[in-house]
């Protein structure tokens, strides 16, 4: 169950930037569980990790390889998460980056390892092995869309968005696949993202990148925080286009725009494969006085079991919205002058049910695929948007049944 | 659904607190829905209400009128909440408070309101005050049982508990009632509490008992403040037994004790009583440096969706409670110092499965009804603990059905 398009996007290859995909059996026969991606030399690598205290062990060992090095090589394997593996999952992905050092002639240090799937068993380390050869025979800047499917667990299609900017009398290019089958909230559902450019940029401008888009998009469909143990996201320059950016340059705005865009399809897509999603619910918080209050209104309702409920029952309940606003520990409400909107309908103000409201109303407006809930606090110029889903049967079916 | 017995505890009279049920037609005819509460002149009444910045209107006014007066009466309704109901829900319930204080005979302002069920729509005035003098009539002290059942909303069962504690020659009497379809976390679905005992207690003593007692009980099964728009809970001391108590007498330990546990058992009943509940868990987080650390850790493990599907499924899903734990925002955990147990099987250790554990013990930790969760972050020697239920398909049900 997914709601939207099945269709992949057009993923324009990125120069300098190389993919290879393999079937290693990890969980399954046949399918593809194994991907090497190449930034060519030069390039710049930035990324953003989990910041779950239980972090798994590639996520420690990518950190750590990357602070030190530049990586040549990101290997990702799905079936087997290697976490809650204790030191053994350390030694695992460490063979691993060393396995992948050995076909690349690099340093074991210059690979940076991830891991998605099933917590708690041992990484089927000479599986891996096995299927890197192939991987790497593979390699190719066109592969985006095998990659995107090689990066998959329980999502239910691939998930990919790319953009072009002009710059000058030249095209540069973004492109970037996710994976995460988005739920309730993102707890430990993996989000893996990889995106890349072939613009040159430095490695100060290129985390402070990463790590503003992430927050504009992944961190916009989860809990300030809440992460699972595997969670990352890397972004690389490669450069290739032989054109550098830095935010002083008067594209620099455009070309920022058009990342954010990537990143935000990428983060909507792993919410429109949610578990067991029948809705695509846009969260708006108008007229905060900061972004902190604006997102924990925002996010109590997102979080609401009963507004989720509600919105599986396409029931435009006013009255659940209204109580998750008033717990959500904003000091100070003025709750007569909030006002609640479903699409273009006024569904509460007063604290109550909006004089001009029917229930047809209301039920037009939540009828579709798509639901904008907007609320308006009136205190302030501050607006902040999240993205979530309804709460379904299917949802308890999966996650009941899934043993992660 | 519900777990764990159906029969309700034998419920003793309060010396001085008299109860009177009626039926009023507001939600379905021929149900009990209207209750009269009367605490004998010179009783003492203390309570603690809904933090959520949407209160319903019968909080508001019950609030105000407890601090300006000695109550007289309390007026309970249930099939609708008056909450979000804005001025004229304000109106209707001193409407009501007016209609109850014509038949007592004392000031509308001596009345506590109370309203739970449908938001959003009007309170029918009418059919409560025509139901009043029958309330009125039905003025028992031996009628906990009938009010017990006359609070009810969604729940499938009465909620009630009864203590004596042995002073000097004498017993006293501590007996309470509850109403609340516990859920997830109880955000809308309110809860209800009125307890009352015959010892005479000062109103200081007395407001310091409720608050310390609810944070005990009702706040161990909610988040920080979570509350819907009309939870309240009410202390009486009538005094009637003539015997008076303070935190200075010798025997104040042994009938706070008293006092708590019929705080406690009203608590758990809710979650018994949960909606779609297969399974009554206790989350106990031992070795913390503070409270606010355990709860933060218990309530993360108690919010998450995995962790509740997986319960749902008797699943001993270790990786999901580990993360959970990851991710509740403690800083600098010893991610490898914490144990995690089912019961009395150690499940996790050094941030993966515990050595010695085996699935089959998992399986039997978690089959029963009851189920216990004791994570030891051991860096300190305070502990918390917490009380939650899973995550069904009939808690989905329920919510996407119900109209609140």
């Amino acid at each position: 169950m997914a709601i939207g398009s099945d269709d992949l996007p057009r993923l324009a290859p990125v120069k300098g930037y190389a993919l290879g995909v393999a079937c290693a059996g990890i969980k399954q026969q046949g399918r593809r569980d194994v991907v090497i991606m190449q930034p060519q030399a030069g390039s710049t690598v930035a990324a953003v990790f989990t910041r779950n205290a239980f972090c798994a062990a590639p996520v420690t060992i990518a950190k750590a390889n990357l602070n030190a090095t530049s990586p040549v090589a990101l290997l990702v394997n799905t079936g087997n998460a290697n976490a809650g593996t204790g030191e053994q999952g350390i030694a695992d992905a460490q063979a691993c980056c060393a396995a992948v050092a050995e076909l690349m002639a690099c340093d074991a240090s210059e690979v940076l390892p991830f891991s998605t799937g099933v917590i708690g068993e041992p990484l089927p380390v000479e599986r891996i092995k096995q299927a890197l050869p192939a991987a790497q025979a593979d390699l190719a800047e066109d592969n985006w869309e095998s990659a995107a499917w090689g990066i998959l667990t329980t999502d239910t299609r691939p998930k990919g968005s790319s953009r072009s900017v002009r710059v000058g009398d030249q095209d540069l290019t973004i492109t970037g696949i996710s994976k995460g089958s988005g739920m309730i909230r993102p707890d430990m559902a993996t989000m893996l993202a990889y995106v890349a450019t072939d613009a040159a940029i430095a490695p100060d401008d290129l985390q402070q990148l990463v790590s503003d888009c992430s927050d504009l998009s992944f961190n916009r469909i989860t809990v300030d925080g809440d992460t699972s143990t595997n969670d990352a996201c890397v972004l690389t320059a490669t450069g290739a286009s032989g054109i550098s950016l830095s935010p002083a340059d008067p594209h620099w705005g455009e070309f920022r725009e058009a990342m954010e865009a990537v990143f935000v399809e990428l983060a909507q897509a792993i919410i429109k494969d949610g578990e067991g999603v029948t809705k695509f619910v846009s969260i708006q918080v108008d007229g905060g006085n900061d972004a902190a209050e604006c997102l924990a209104v925002a996010y109590t309702v997102a979080h609401s079991p009963l507004v989720k409920t509600a919105l599986f029952a396409s029931d435009a309940n006013w009255g659940r919205i209204l109580a998750a606003v008033g717990r959500a520990g904003v000091q100070d409400l003025d709750v007569d002058a909030i006002r609640i909107w479903l699409g273009d309908v006024l569904i509460a103000e007063r604290g109550g049910r909006a004089a001009a409201y029917t229930e047809e109303q209301g039920a037009a407006a939540i009828a579709g695929e798509e639901v904008l809930i907007r609320i308006d606090l009136a205190r302030g110029e501050c607006s902040e948007t999240v993205w979530t889903t309804d709460l379904s049967h299917e949802y308890i079916k999966i996650n009941a049944e899934y043993r992660t």
